[in-house]
């Protein structure tokens, strides 16, 4: 998928919703812990329940591999059947926050691209260019780089600051951006950062940006617009606790929809204007 | 394991090499491509011809996810294989590189720490404190965290300097350790980085560190032990291509042992002195 095409979706959802599947077997309603995959019977509902109004969903990996082989076939079980439903209306986010020397993300990409089918990973920038490029090299899939996040620990080292008075997630933004184009780059910007987030805009016009920290983490979805929208739109903003675990019953992915539908519905304000 | 442990092994076998399982199914030896799990019968003569020379065994996990589920099958039963030789005489290290908010890294731990048990995980430092503390709950666990990498893109951020000369791998040495013990932190300091291990070392004088990037990369293990030996030796140092795919015949196990043999006998002079 491309850019165009992913801001297509977004126009037909009028949503820029990404639902972050983090899910989290001690916190699904107990009465799924009796199916044989207790996990991927909760995200199969919950996509049911969402995949109208969402247009991408983001499996947490650690989640997934807390549990070893249990949790990788958990996984593979959700890409599959959100691809069974795929009518190309869908993007997919491997959270997994990778990045190693070349061979090793060469490796990495192989995994989430060809094994798993992602449309995109999300990468940790430290290790540099040659870990970030075997992602690129992958037609219509997305490196999707840690900017600025969303958590406390943002503050120790994205904001240290250099003799021009730029900061390393500034200088993070333009190297990396210049890997790649606007077609297989999008960067992670928390939503708990709406103070940098019209700064960051300026840095990145063009570029999608990946924003987690709305619901759970605090984040509101008027200040995510407001500050970090561009004329394609240009956000995917991610909530994941807050909607699955809306309710705890055999009614949870009902509980899960309306949440989702809230923050869809306070999407559809912005991207209709 | 502590660092006292860790040391006692050292001193015993006269070796602080770490074999790197890097185990990549496009380069063993043909003749293992019948048996019914190619990486795990790979690694498996890998560690009966090297266990005895070798401190600690380092799967690159990228290399296991980009197999699928069969991947995560070979991960799990290499690591029971080598938990059952142990007699607490290896240390085993999930090169993952692995980071992200605090509940999501709590998750990661618990993968690595509990469902295949090893010793340590290497970690991504950007997104600071909270990723890197939940790793850091666990006795007798260790974060390997990175510090100054081995390959080029390490020049992308890593040497960014701040108002008062600081590098971001300056300032990255000395809040992680703040933050753990010399019983829990360990740092990735490439093999290729010589020129700065000396420094490395003023720096964090006390702690160990995983020297990746001798062999294949080009690191000598004469030039890491000068610069970066403490008195508890302080260093692991990974070769993984060299020994891996010394041989590609059916004594491949052997070349890989003279290989490591060849490099532990380096070793042993600079842990004799």
């Amino acid at each position: 998928m491309n850019a165009k095409e992913l801001y297509a979706i977004i126009q037909q959802k009028k949503s820029f919703l990404c639902v972050g599947l983090d899910t989290d077997i001690d916190k699904i309603p107990k009465h799924l812990l009796s199916e044989s995959d207790p996990v991927f019977a909760f995200n199969k509902q919950i996509i049911d329940a969402t995949h109208d109004i969402a247009v991408a969903y983001k499996p947490n990996l650690a989640f997934y591999e807390s549990m070893g082989l249990q949790g990788w076939q958990s996984l593979q079980k959700t890409m599959d059947y959100i691809h069974s439903l795929d009518d190309k209306q869908l993007f997919t986010i491997a959270d997994a926050k990778r990045g190693d020397i070349g061979n090793t993300s060469t490796r990495y990409a192989k995994a989430f691209f060809e094994a798993f089918a992602f449309d995109s990973v999300t990468i940790a920038p430290y290790m540099g260019e040659d870990s970030v490029k075997p992602f690129l090299t992958y037609p219509n899939k997305w490196a999707i780089v840690l900017g600025l996040t969303s958590n406390k620990g943002a503050e120790d080292f994205q904001h240290f600051t250099n003799q021009e008075g730029e900061k390393l997630y500034e200088q993070v933004l333009k190297k990396v951006a210049s890997w790649g184009t606007t077609d297989n780059i999008m960067f992670v910007v928390g939503a708990t950062q709406t103070a940098h987030l019209a700064h960051i805009r300026s840095i990145v016009p063009n570029h999608f940006l990946l924003v987690p920290g709305v619901g759970a983490q605090g984040g509101s979805i008027a200040e995510v617009a407001k500050y970090g929208m561009n004329k394609q739109v240009g956000l995917l903003v991610n909530a994941s606790r807050s909607i699955l675990y809306a309710g705890d019953g055999k009614d949870f992915a009902a509980a899960a929809r309306k949440e989702a539908l809230t923050l869809q519905q306070e999407m559809n304000i912005v991207v209709s204007v």
